[in-house]
């Protein structure tokens, strides 16, 4: 796969980037923008990690992780806001999955904007927009971006693009494993780097509590013919000593079964919002689903935010599945 | 990685093959053995796959999976049985492990038996031993096999040698997860098999009676400092409607908390006798327990069968990893 021309010559031309991810960082957002910073920083230019939220525990192992600034911890100086006029955002492709537009102290005056994802989801936002839904992980295009500069794969690189593959393929369990993708995958083991150690990383460092609360969800699973629903609510984070964190994957589980084609999991924010994840098998496709409520994602994975109680999110979720189903709107 | 030389040199002359794996038999057995027999078949060559025990479930998709006999549906006439002189047993390399020994009806007279098999445990069986307990799957070393052979590796020959290669690596999730694995991963991918759907065939098909078998499972899990024990009575599987292929990988589980660094699953068989799966994450050897109870398997997956209730053989495997871990005896 070959980057967009214009965006590497921005890339080679330009000195100064702030790299950016989404909200709710995943091993995908924080390994790609990781591993591009370290590639660029290889080639002598300067980077600034940027996320509104804390680099995720499970993520806190992957090389250079503590670069990672959150607007509160950035200490740049005027000299810096002027130096720094491209932004590159990685793994979302539109300011609001960033939050950035909403902090007031960021003096930036971005001249060029780069966009590197693979999702779905279009937006008209940035100057030169890279967007591949067609790779299963922003991690795969940061690859190919490193290999068209012809900038050397340290264990480093390797390890958090290793980790952004595996956190969206579902360490290759996913629809999206294809051939290609363990070849990448191999190549990049072969620096050094220790696959099993990155996967318990990133996917089986649970806490006790986390135990707990996984146990407490499966006890409480909802179906609904080949739909299963987990609800967390706030009350149960508190009871279990648990946080929004270590909800992580626990959609993907229910799809274990046979019977279960979509997998919902509703998190209370508070008691009028909440999150949704829905997971599908096959072709039925949740990013549209995720989208009628104003979220996005891919076919098989996504998710959304709606302002509702945790019940009535529910019911419209599943209304909503039922109507996409009868064909009452076209998915 | 190179086969042994008078083990290919048996196959190239002899035309007639027995494949056998062991019992109860897993998808590297199962897919092992059916990739070989379809290469050699490719070749000309004629093969019995031969098993004591039926295909699990979750492998009865792969492509010639309906070839497999069980000695009770094996019917081969005397020619047959004249010609048939030649037995590969395959991720097994004692004839015990395949519990063909004890069947009265079978007239075979081999003159030539090849073993081709990753586990540590040794054995004197045998007339040609090609045993790599390096190599993370004997899937590989068919593959390496079915290469130096020059035979054309179909879609159908990949899906088997892939579900084997999953399987035992946990889906690439284990410690043996090379970047050589990826490698061969990808280049059986490439032929056009769907990773995917292997997966969720072989790991992801539960039944409803299943996800309930795993959650009283998980709800009655005993925690042992850093060793965590699920005991599954024959009265849960009739309770639940369940069998003993319904616990395959259910000793995983318990490793994604970080505070547990060995699993232990026992099932009882009868009052007196169970079956004990270990799993260790890291350098502690489980194989070397479970070859004292006069078991075996790898540093970090091993199991063993104990003439104990299921109560005392708990105590007593608790006891051996005490006593190992206090440099009682060697491991």
């Amino acid at each position: 796969m070959t980057p967009l021309a214009s965006l590497v010559d921005v890339l080679k031309q330009n000195t100064h980037f702030v790299i950016a991810t989404h909200i709710n960082p995943d091993g995908d957002g924080i390994g790609s923008a990781i591993a591009l910073s370290l590639a660029l920083e290889a080639k002598g230019k300067h980077t600034v990690l940027l996320c509104y939220d804390p680099v995720p525990k499970n993520c806190a192992f992957l090389p250079s992780a503590v670069s990672f600034r959150q607007p509160s911890t950035l200490n740049l100086s005027a000299d810096d806001y002027k130096n720094y006029k491209s932004l590159i955002l990685v793994d979302c492709n539109n300011l609001k999955r960033t939050n950035l537009h909403k902090v007031q102290n960021l003096q930036f005056q971005f001249e060029t904007i780069l966009v590197i994802d693979h999702h779905e989801t279009p937006s008209d936002f940035g100057t030169h927009k890279w967007i591949a839904p067609e790779v299963p992980a922003t991690a795969m295009m940061i690859y190919y971006l490193i290999r068209h500069l012809d900038i050397a794969i340290t264990p480093e690189i390797a390890a958090n693009l290793y980790a952004g593959i595996i956190v969206d393929t579902g360490n290759f369990r996913h629809e999206n494993t294809v051939a290609e993708v363990l070849r990448v995958s191999a190549e990049l083991a072969s620096t050094g780097i220790n696959p099993s150690f990155i996967y318990r990383q990133l996917f089986e460092c649970w806490s006790k509590e986390r135990f707990q609360l996984f146990k407490t969800a499966l006890n409480s699973i909802r179906i609904y013919e080949d739909v299963s629903v987990i609800v967390i609510t706030q009350a149960l984070f508190a009871k279990t000593g648990t946080t929004y964190e270590d909800t992580d994957n626990l959609v993907e589980f229910p799809r274990v079964t046979d019977e279960i084609k979509i997998s919902i999991l509703i998190r209370e924010v508070s008691p009028s919002e909440c999150k949704a994840s829905l997971r599908s098998k096959d072709d039925f496709n949740v990013a549209k689903i995720a989208a009628y409520f104003g979220g996005g994602g891919h076919k098989n994975a996504a998710g959304c935010t709606i302002k509702a109680d945790t019940e009535a999110a529910c019911s419209m979720l599943l209304e909503a599945i039922k109507k996409a189903r009868a064909n009452e709107w076209i998915l």
